[in-house]
């Protein structure tokens, strides 16, 4: 997606050792013009897809999902980390690991938002190492939804986890694919 | 807000003391529709103040405030709770104490999305006894931004926290405010 490479070029910044940070567009600061630009172009790309709800995963995911919901007109429905004591019991549950935090999360979602009736999108700012993914992933299959694709803003290309999910078959749209970040240079794939 | 008020009737459950559950609509699940709505309604009520961006608390008031801000044409700045090794270390911070989760937490807003010309208005989900505003309020006035507003999707009236903020002065617009919750009964202000 031409917008979103341009504004990564623009106003992203590699830092260290493939870190890039999009904080001032994408998980920080949110650019509601871009996200609505995301959303139409998620429909466009899974509109023979009968999507009735998204997931995601707090706390970036949910600004780019919440916005991108509204082109599709389902409900959002977003994976909590750890329990907290206002969840009922009955949850779909497992654990993720986080390379950002250096920590391992229980996350969970609510058995009574998701269940085999359900078409589930599930939407999410980052795909690097597909840790996160495969939670929410896992967390679909426990409910017997049916998973009808992924939509990812910014897909690290280098790193597995675009592979790891294309393998399971799943459709994965990331609008952009970073194939390198070498010297502090974005390359996108083509 | 009337369409709020008939949905907690009709969606909302009161467990125990004190507690509103209102996952299935607000905080878990979330309804694009009804954000939609209150989105327009906030619009309405600070269409005379010169707001140029939203700030908000992760988790669940980021659905909320992304969705709002689409009718403000601002972007939203997401509070962070506790440090993230990707957000750079000029900070602003403050503490916020959790009764739902029962522990303090560090929350960051970088101080590249918020400044002395920022006019901000702060939306959130939920205000009970209005720890987690008083932190959003502390960050905004360490950076020098205006605070034009706050809108609030449920006030619990019973609780302190509507008077605290009320008695600073801030104009604070909360879509529902429940005076009781007695029996399970949920009872708003006329």
């Amino acid at each position: 997606m031409q917008l979103l490479e341009e504004r990564i070029l623009m106003d992203g910044n590699v830092i260290g050792e493939g870190v890039l940070k999009v904080d001032s567009f994408l998980n920080h600061q949110m650019d509601m013009t871009l996200f609505q630009e995301m959303g139409k172009e998620w429909k466009r790309l899974f509109t023979d897809r009968p999507i009735n709800k998204i997931l995601t995963i707090e706390a970036s995911g949910i600004g780019i999902a919440c916005v991108a919901a509204q082109y599709f007109d389902v409900p959002v429905v977003f994976a909590k980390k750890a329990q907290s004591i206002n969840i009922e019991g009955d949850v779909y549950s497992t654990k993720i690991e986080s390379f950002t935090h250096k920590r391992t999360y229980d996350v969970i979602v609510s058995k009574k938002f998701i269940g085999p009736e359900d078409h589930v999108l599930i939407i999410d700012d980052f795909l690097a190492n597909g840790c996160a993914l495969e939670g929410l992933i896992e967390i679909v299959e426990q409910s017997g939804a049916t998973i009808e694709g992924i939509g990812i803003a910014i897909e690290k290309g280098f790193q597995r986890g675009g592979k790891i999910i294309r393998d399971k078959g799943i459709r994965l749209e990331s609008l952009a694919i970073i194939d390198s970040m070498e010297n502090g240079k974005v390359t996108f794939r083509k």
